[in-house]
């Protein structure tokens, strides 16, 4: 798998925040040429997502630490699995420890909530996307966890993707100009437009919008927005998505639900590391 | 307020991660010297933490962005209050809110859970710690969130205390003996060790640990573990805290309580950001 | 203007390579607080394109050096005519000299090139859109550049545009395939396919390419494409482009003409640098 | 051979440039662990330069990915001749397939020109030489590409060589004094100076210049300045040196004639990359 | 051994800063393929310490490098001794030559200089300690060469350690004040304090300090000091620590001598690399 | 002074190496707002060098410190005298104190001891000047301090001299077959031949070289050497130079005088910072 640059940079900077000029406990008790196995133990239930950044983690400090993979990334484990083995030296083990556990049970926690979501909406023909409200530096990881959790992707950044928001209509004086003045900079994109209510829907489509987004609408709304628009553009439901309101929301007709508690909220998974020999 | 190298260097990292070689919505829609004022506003009721850091962040892309604080670090917030108003180019205020706002939401929400915490176990005599399960990059600032919901901070890294845990004690044979070795190797640190029961709490008591963690015990062997070694080590409550349980373990008599779930699981705050012209 | 942190790190680079340890011959010849006015002078005719980043150049050596700008970016100049006047410190006009105009130079002469071959498609409908033949760590300049000469963007790199070549059509077994399953992969980006002849522009159109590249494609087949595939898809024709023939492209009636000479083979334009006292 | 840091940031800069969060239409079309076999064919006639960064390049990527070389750095190829064979996963290929080429045709391009430049001299006894008139960060890379044209280099920055020009003479008072300035703080490296007459040239050389720069003289101007000088100091011509009046310029007698045209407007060699299974 | 990433950086920084673009006499003079057997030779006594460090320099350049160590960490050599043998590319030998030289004489010179303080104590219950008067960048590796001559380490930055100083306690009001608000931030580390007399060392005993410097004392304050307070807290003597004077000093019954000229003025090892085939 | 980009990345470490995460004793004893005066005070007699440098390590932390320097660059001080007072915030103060002062004291000590060579060979008519066994990553700094005590510089690196040793000579055959593959690769630096005899001596004269280096020759052979060789090459001794005997080296009428030890082995100078109010 391609990791970026910029992931490995993040790995690297949780190694130096966490290990810094040394593990001086483990320094001062174990041997220089130990050597161990490990174990990644699942201490719940949820969707497994990311051991390639894990084994990233351990093979920044040591290239030579193996890996036996057992639960592949989007396989469900149950508390007690084994997700993986690790062997190699143990200073090296102990060390990484809690920066991978810290990776992986954010990733895990994330493709575990966003699998809950998809189980929501099955069948009703609609995609769970994520948004950009990640944590810093770790965007690349955690709208990979969500795809690993049945999700879909949207924009990476503000670099990828047009999508016009009130503030910048009320600069540009109208919905109409603000599709027509990013048109115009910029033939390969689509564009994709906020709109609060069914007229500024209505200005939307007429504009030639690519993908609407309809921000906190209610479900009657939706299904409004639905009726008029369904097929012209790409409808994008947002705001306050809950659980209980999900499959509701997925009825309507839209195309796509984002979420942000899908990467801001999401609990972590318990997983734990165990020395065996 | 000093921002460590290590802060400043994630927070230009989340820049790039979310602007990449532009903002091309608002470069399409916003004249290029557009002012305008915008007002953090809470969207529910929290703890305010990590305005330093958000300042920061705007500072980063122009150094000429005004803020006004109402709320200062570490008061409540209710839903409806402005926390900040902030004044610069228009460009740059929606280029930075994302990533100012990924950084103020999660931070807010660790201050806040930790808060909670904190209230529970009010007048036990007893403090609330977090613990290494910090997000890959942002350690220095959840700590700091920790403080301002009214937590304190155990080590920071693997480099500025000794933690003895089970995988080490076997290496080194017995807690005597890898307390001793470590007594050895730094005579200006404090020395703790994980125990998983009385005997192991005994024997750590005698080889003279400063700090003993109890990991995992009942109430009842935490009130024991208290009658045996109070005054002798600091006493560290530690895994699986819960908003129920905690006043319980506080009242045993314990010094400390740590709980991962401060910094891997708190939900974020909701906070949006307002251009009001 | 937004100056992103990677051509911030490449100008740094450039001036760590040109003046290293120090600018040996300035440190023994011009004394310390020595200051100067400085012109830059066009040697030839030509557009104008690149000062924010000559700006900071010198501003990254010294914040303090000041600038005067006569001709703003995109107008044409003349021999002799005077661009901007730069005054600060003698050391730091001498120090920055080369790194500034060599950058300026290649700008320049990008956004000139750029401009011949607009004015040859005037009034044809047609756009002018650059490559990612462009120079390594320049891009963002480079594009820019283009954009100054009357030309457009196309993506900027392989993360934010779909294009479909050859070898990924090979890869998957069709054209047809190879769209449905980028389609299913990211509703929000349009996806372009290239194809050789008229065979495989039919297939791309019935698979719903946004975008066809018609690469390398005779006038004939091209006015051939048009009539088939006009307003069904965007039309971009590619491939050994030149001022003699770009004019008969233009009137085939395709939407887009990208040429990679635009960056990779426009000779720099000719400007100096006189101290003035 | 020893590829400088400076030189390996540059190429990864230029990949995160490229590759950015990732190649989305590899990604979405190619399987992960596909292989293949690439040919790097000539598309024009050219001396072939760059071969090691163009392999660098893979390797920061793919430290696997194997080479044949068939066409050495520094010698003749023709339209249609294949330069080298890559093997490897296909993804990197593709991914790296632009970033390589394009520093491979400007490389090739540069050491192109060079080799025009010192045919049309060869036999006169007198060298080509660069400037620092070369892309921001690609200095090394350029000038190697000269010194695989044939060409010799001329300093490598500010701080490896000495050359008081015009400015710096106006600042210190004299030809005499500048030299004996530069002289007394440093007495390992020559000095050059640049004239522009036959009475500067006289002082030059009085004073002990090592190299002279005779900076846009005319051809009769030169035919004098090697009468007086010759022997007594290095001479180099220099100031718009074409193809015509290089060779006018050769017989003049001086020793070096340098040229900016080499680095900064070569247009780049035609080389593609093709997968062939 | 576990390398920090801020000791990698330091050494590749030390190798851009003296191969810069390139061993210009190595290349002019050594065949490119040309392999080589070198010798790591002792020009006098010394205590070796730094080989790791050392390795890692050639490996960053060239990871082929081997090596063969006679003389391990902390072991003596006398002129004339061969500490090691080094074979890789001669190129790679003769340009890493000087930077991992200048770290081994400087890592050596400080293990030879702590030896002989360790020697002057022997049998006096002390032990010799470092200060945070280090070289900029190197302090991980001259803290690593203390320990190798039989020395102990001090605090390793202003993090890791509580040392409360005279300006500290002025801007608190009292010793007792500033030990009590530091007690009260941090209950995890000891608590260090600098005492310029007996008086202050009774109210630093008294308000439970864990460490207490002596600063500057005279050896009949330190005896007095000891009778007061052994016991209670870790006596450190400190200031002005010659070879003459350590051994009274020690003789007080301080717990620990901290020294500053171990790392700031311990003359360099003399060491050569001679090239034998 | 222009100062490096190295060498703000070298101070930058410094301080990321000494204050991490944070100068936790000051954090918790000295309020945030609070500002002082501070002096730098002589502990001994010594040459000033390094202020500029000290300086930056300030205002890399706050950029608002202000300075008031009593005695300048290359001047003497005596125990007692105040070299500059800092006024700025307290915790500034405190946190910069040892990085500012271990650069300082290093510099001084090099530039001290570099004076004492300097006046020993004083009236001789040779130059006092420095080697590369510079402290890694203080080249620059280093260097400096030798100017600032009267000395001159030898090349800065591998990269901007060309020193021929007998490692190089065994490679190519001959003193003669080095310079002259040298001279053909590089026209603009100066040779340098390092020597071991006169046979030598008389080889490299002969083959043109323009420095010749005697390493470790007897006074004799030196004054042999200078009869040789003077006028017609520069003549470096270098190898073993104390201050015992470097006046006789002096009197051999050698051009240049070369000493490691000014950089590896000066003491530090003993300087303090004291908080005034």
């Amino acid at each position: 798998m391609y990791i970026p640059f910029s992931v490995k940079n993040i790995l690297r900077l949780a190694l130096e925040e966490d290990i810094g000029h040394g593990d001086i406990t483990t320094t001062f008790t174990i041997p220089e040429g130990h050597r161990s196995k490990a174990l990644l133990v699942a201490k719940g239930n949820f969707i497994v997502a990311g051991m390639p950044f894990a084994k990233e983690v351990f093979h920044i400090v040591d290239a030579g630490t193996e890996f036996r993979i057992f639960h592949g990334e989007g396989s469900k484990v149950r508390r007690g699995d084994i997700i993986a083995e690790i062997a190699g030296n143990t200073r090296t083990l102990l060390s990484c420890e809690r920066v991978s556990l810290n990776i992986l049970q954010r990733l895990c926690g994330i493709a575990t909530l966003t699998s809950v979501f998809v189980e929501k909406v099955k069948g009703a023909g609609v995609k769970i996307v994520d948004t950009r409200k990640t944590t810093p530096g770790l965007r690349f990881m955690e709208k990979y966890a969500v795809r690993m959790g049945g999700g879909s992707n949207h924009r990476f950044g503000l670099f990828d993707g047009i999508l016009i928001k009130d503030n910048h209509i009320e600069a540009v004086g109208s919905i109409t100009a603000a599709i027509s003045s990013s048109r115009q900079a910029h033939h390969l994109l689509k564009i994709e437009v906020e709109v609060e209510n069914l007229t500024e829907l209505k200005e939307a489509v007429h504009a030639g919008a690519d993908v609407i987004m309809l921000d906190n609408m209610s479900i009657a709304d939706m299904k409004e927005a639905v009726k008029m628009a369904k097929g012209k553009a790409i409808l994008e439901a947002s705001g306050n998505m809950s659980l209980e309101r999900v499959r509701d929301v997925a009825e309507t007709g839209v195309d796509l639900i984002s979420i942000g508690a899908l990467t801001h909220s999401a609990p972590a998974a318990d997983i734990s590391m165990k020395i065996v020999r």
